[in-house]
C-alpha cells in the first residue's frame, strides 16, 4: 500500500510516498506559496503530486491516501484557522477531494499530533497509547488514545503548550497568558531561564547570540552551575507536566521530541525525578522516552492518518 | 432493549434493570459481602439478578447486556484493584461470564467513568466529549472522548483528585502525595480550608461537627466572610484544574457533580472565571455544566456501558 504523507509548513511543504511498513519511498518539497490566504497551497500540493505520479508511471489507482499536517487547531479535517499558512476555517478534506476528482481517503491533523502519530507508528505496536511533547520554539503536544489520534473538540486536543504551569516566573506567552508550559519549556524557554538567572550562577555562558538550548545543554553536559540549574527548573516544568497529564489521560508512555530532547540524559533525569516527585502513585510507572524522528516525522504521521 | 447496570459500592450494591433510553425500568439493592477478599461479590450479584428475572416471568435471553461500575482502576473489564471489596486483580468479565454460562455482553468501569457515561447518557446526544468532576468525600473524575469511555493504560484515566495543584496549603492526600487536587477541593477539602482559615476571618461558621461542606456553602450565600472565601478558593483549584485539561483533551464540556456540586451558583461562577482566567484561548468557551443524576448514576453510567 502507498500513502502520501504531506508535510504543510508556512515556508516548506514536504511531500512523502510513504509505504504500510513507515518507509519513506520518495519524498520532496516546494515552496509554501502563503499569497492571498495561501489559496494557492492545495492546488499547488495536487500538482505536485500529479507531475509526481505522471513522471514515475503511476497513477492515483496507485495511491491509498493522503494525510496532511498542518501547524494549526483541526478537527474532524476541517482546519479552525492557520495564521501561518495564512487560512482561517478550511475543509481541507473537501477541498482536496474536489481537486482529485474521486473518492480516496483524505485526513489532516494538527502537526504536533501528526508528530505523535510518526512516533507510535515506528514504535510499530509496542504501544497503544502515547503523549508526545515536541519541545522546540514553542511546545506542541500529539496524543495517541487507543491507536486513535486525539483532535479534542475544537481541535486543540494536546495543545499541551498552553497550559499554566508556571507562578514563580510568569513569563508573557504569545497565546496572552503568563506561566503558559512553554514559556519555561521550549528552547526558548530555556534560553530565557538561563538569561533570568545569568547573572545569579557561576556559568561559562554569556548573554548574547551564542546563548541557545543547545549552548545551554552543552555546558550543563560540563557541569556548568547556571546551565545545570537551568536544566533542572525545565525538568520540573516537564516533569510536573507530566504528572497532570498522567493523571487524566494515563497514557503507556511520554514521548519527548523536538531539539530540547537532544540534550539528552541531562534532560531526561530531571524530567524523570520529577515526574516520578509529583506523579500519582497508579501511574508513577509510565514510561519516559526520547523520540527523534528528525524531519520526517511530518510525513510519517501525516500518512499514518489514512493508513 | 434491556441492560443491567450495576453499582458495585463497598457497603451495598445497586442493581437496576434500564431502558435504550436510560430509564430505570426496576431497581433493587443487595448487601455488599467483603468477607473473603469479597469472593462472593459476584456471585450474589448473580443469583439476585436470576431471582429477579425468575420473578418477572424474564430470563437471560431478555437482557442485552450487563455494565459494572467499580470503585478501582479497571482496564478493559479487569480490575487491577479495589480495595473497597478486597479484591486484587481480577478478570471480571471473564468470571461474570463463567456465571451466566452463555455469551452476553459484559463490560465494567470506574466508578467516577461510570458517572461521566450516565450524564452522558442522559445528555442525549447533546456532547461528544465530556470530562466530569465528581466531587464528594474525594474527587473522582471520568472522561468520556467521542462518546467511548476512557480507562486510561492502567485503568487510572480521569484520576484527576490526584492531581497536584497546590503548593500553598500542601495538605496530605491519602494517596501519599501532597497538595492532590482532592485535598482542596472535596467536601473534605472544604471543611479542612474553612478550618484552616476560621480565626482569620469573620465567620458565623463554628469549628465542631457542624462544620461541614453544605454549612459552608450555606453560609456563604448569606455572604459570610469566611465561606465566601473559602468558595473562591475551591472555586479556582477547580478551575485552574479544569484549565489543564482542556488544553489537553479539550472537552466540549464540563460537568461538575457530586455533593459539592450542590453549592450551586456560588461555586459555579467561581470556577468558571477561575477557568476562563487560566485557559488558553482555543479552549476558553468551553461549556461547564451542573450534573445531578443523584443515586442512580452509577446504575444508568454502568448500563452505558454496555448499551
Amino acid at each position: 500500500m502507498k500513502f502520501f504523507g504531506i508535510d504543510v509548513g508556512g515556508t516548506t511543504i514536504k511531500i512523502g510516498l510513504v509505504d504500510e511498513h513507515a518507509c519513506i519511498l520518495d519524498k520532496w518539497a516546494i515552496k509554501t506559496d502563503i499569497s492571498n490566504q495561501g489559496e494557492n497551497v492545495l492546488r499547488d500540493i495536487y500538482h505536485s503530486i500529479m507531475d509526481y505520479l505522471k513522471s514515475h508511471q503511476l497513477t492515483l489507482d496507485d495511491i491509498d491516501g493522503f494525510g496532511f499536517g498542518i501547524p494549526g487547531p483541526i478537527k474532524d479535517s476541517k482546519v479552525s484557522f492557520c495564521a501561518n499558512l495564512g487560512w482561517g476555517e478550511k475543509d481541507l478534506k473537501k477541498e482536496f477531494l474536489e481537486l482529485l476528482g474521486c473518492e480516496k481517503k483524505v485526513k489532516a491533523g494538527n502537526d504536533a499530533t501528526v508528530a505523535a502519530a510518526a512516533e507510535f507508528w515506528k514504535q510499530n505496536g509496542k504501544y497503544s497509547d502515547l503523549v508526545m511533547f515536541t519541545l522546540g520554539t514553542g511546545v506542541g503536544g500529539g496524543i495517541i488514545i487507543d491507536k486513535t489520534p486525539l483532535d479534542g473538540f475544537n481541535g486543540a486536543g494536546g495543545e499541551v503548550g498552553h497550559i499554566v504551569v508556571d507562578f514563580k516566573y510568569q513569563f508573557d506567552c504569545n497565546c496572552g497568558q503568563k506561566g503558559c508550559f512553554e514559556t519555561v519549556a521550549s528552547a526558548t524557554g530555556i534560553v530565557r531561564l538561563a538569561r533570568y538567572w545569568i547573572n545569579e550562577y557561576q556559568t561559562i555562558l554569556v548573554d548574547d547570540e551564542s546563548l541557545t538550548a543547545k549552548a545551554v545543554f552543552d555546558a550543563a553536559k560540563q557541569n556548568d552551575p547556571l546551565a545545570v540549574f537551568v536544566c533542572e527548573e525545565v525538568g520540573y516544568y516537564i516533569g510536573y507536566t507530566m504528572s497532570m497529564i498522567a493523571a487524566t489521560v494515563n497514557p503507556q508512555v511520554f514521548a519527548l521530541g523536538g531539539g530540547v530532547s537532544q540534550a539528552g540524559d541531562i534532560l531526561l533525569s530531571a524530567v524523570e525525578r520529577n515526574f516520578k516527585k509529583y506523579a500519582f502513585k497508579a501511574v508513577r510507572n509510565t514510561e519516559i522516552i526520547l523520540a527523534d524522528l528528525g524531519n520526517d516525522a511530518g510525513i510519517i504521521g501525516a500518512a499514518y492518518l489514512v493508513k
